[in-house]
């Protein structure tokens, strides 16, 4: 997919654009970023959702358990070092750095991955348990995704995925769903930005080869919050019993169900933008 | 080295340690590091420091501006990706996956490096400014780190570190570090909590043969925070005119001088459960 031609770059202040596809963000923009997710986090309080932090690596192992890397090698990044002998690490040292390219020498047994999604987390976490009733989790997190090519806060290397999570029994996690998607309608609409829900699948490698891809679009189970009908800033994912599955996590003497709904931070501050101008002063109020 | 056997791991509510050595915070301990970093947060902001939000990944041609490949190799985690190709990616996804480990397929090429510090960025930032005053900047970024072993909350892979930053004349720096280094003397005094400071040096790869590390030897530039007498938790810094003379940065005629005040955010977390016990109600009011 290349970039829509007809969309202009954003340029505002307070944004600083890396052709690796990375921000930096300051000044107003930073604080319409933190607005922004306050707004999410307030939604997760009413929930009663438990604040996490969590790391920036997930195992393999986790990852493994999902078949992601049969589903989505292209998106992956790794945390990769050097074979840590002092032979090796000198060889390394030593040679002349190439013109922004480096080239590694002997590298280290990989067995992480840069987080890709922000609750993948909490089905770790959580491996093995019962659980007596729903629960919510929200964590806020930079996610990682490889893509062909990069926009300033619409499709980044790296981003900021606000995540609220349900684990529960079907219907539980169904109505918090339904509630969520409601709540985020509301908002879009009071502080008047344009947002329709949609159905969609996730960016699988060889979709038509993959029996998930296949379900998806057989069952819909995410639903995209998309902005002037072209750019998805969160979602909401129903994930069925999936997760419950891979990490044996009970609710109701049977694999729990879980959803979850996603924010896209930048791209959320990057709508705001587009929507109502460069200038904090043309933005809307977001106080709830 | 290795871990100091005396040392008794840290076993406290909301603390998940992972064994590639990152942990999640949830509960009482993530609201600590909150408040610890709300009061590094009101320092930075009594300076006037403008709040940036960093990138996790930074240029290799940045890093390569400060011999940070020569100096500091051991430390360094590359993100790499695979090379795109539809048949480099199947040939990935169709292995099946080793106990833990990833064996990768093509790599694209490497231009980008986990941040190491916080600062470098504004460095970067700034490159070939003129400042017609002292400036101050803040930010709060994961930073990665490779060690020989990990220890929850005070030797991790990947670690939050906020810095407050200078870029200034020789005094301009040197008076900003003075002051905080009071600053952060009379904070720890008042909460309690035991801390030294101490010269100390950077961990560079063959130390021996490096001249920075000689230098650093003959006129400390580094004074670590050193809680219990065994643990850095933060540290200030006088970088002299090193990065405004990499990064063309100009202060009063001549290039910039710099320092910061770094804190890891985790450490102070674990110094602050080490010193007053696993029970928030024990711990001390961070109130100013």
């Amino acid at each position: 997919m290349a970039p829509d031609k007809a969309v202009v770059p954003l340029h505002v202040p307070g944004l600083t654009w890396l052709p690796s596809g990375q921000s930096a963000l300051s000044g107003d923009l930073l604080e319409l970023d933190d607005r922004l997710d306050g707004v999410f986090r307030s939604w997760a309080g009413q929930r009663g959702a438990a604040a996490y932090r969590v790391p920036t690596f997930i195992a393999a192992s986790d990852l493994a358990r999902l078949d992601y890397f049969y589903s989505f090698p292209h998106l992956i990044t790794f945390p990769v070092t050097l074979e840590a002998s002092e032979a090796n690490l000198a060889r390394f040292a030593e040679q002349a750095p190439a013109a922004g390219e480096v080239r590694l020498t002997e590298t280290a047994p990989v067995r992480d991955v840069l987080t890709p999604a922000a609750c993948y987390h909490f089905y770790s976490l959580l491996r093995g348990r019962a659980l007596p009733g729903p629960i919510y989790l929200t964590t806020r997190a930079t996610c990682f995704r490889r893509e062909a090519f990069y926009v300033p806060l619409e499709r980044q290397w790296a981003f900021s995925m606000r995540e609220i999570v349900c684990l529960g029994t079907a219907d539980e996690v169904k109505a918090f769903l339904e509630a969520e998607q409601a709540r985020v309608a509301g908002f879009a609409a009071r502080i008047g930005l344009p947002l329709e829900f949609q159905n969609a699948t996730d960016p699988f490698f060889n979709p038509s080869r993959n029996p998930k891809y296949l379900m998806q679009k057989l069952e819909p189970v995410k639903t995209e919050m998309v902005f002037q009908g072209r750019l998805a800033i969160g979602s909401l994912n129903f994930h069925r019993n999936y997760f419950g599955e891979a990490f044996e996590i009970r609710r109701a003497g049977a694999e729990a169900f879980s959803g979850c709904v996603a924010f896209g931070i930048e791209r959320w501050v990057g709508a705001v933008v587009r929507q109502f101008g460069p200038k904090a002063g043309d933005w809307p109020s977001l106080a709830q």
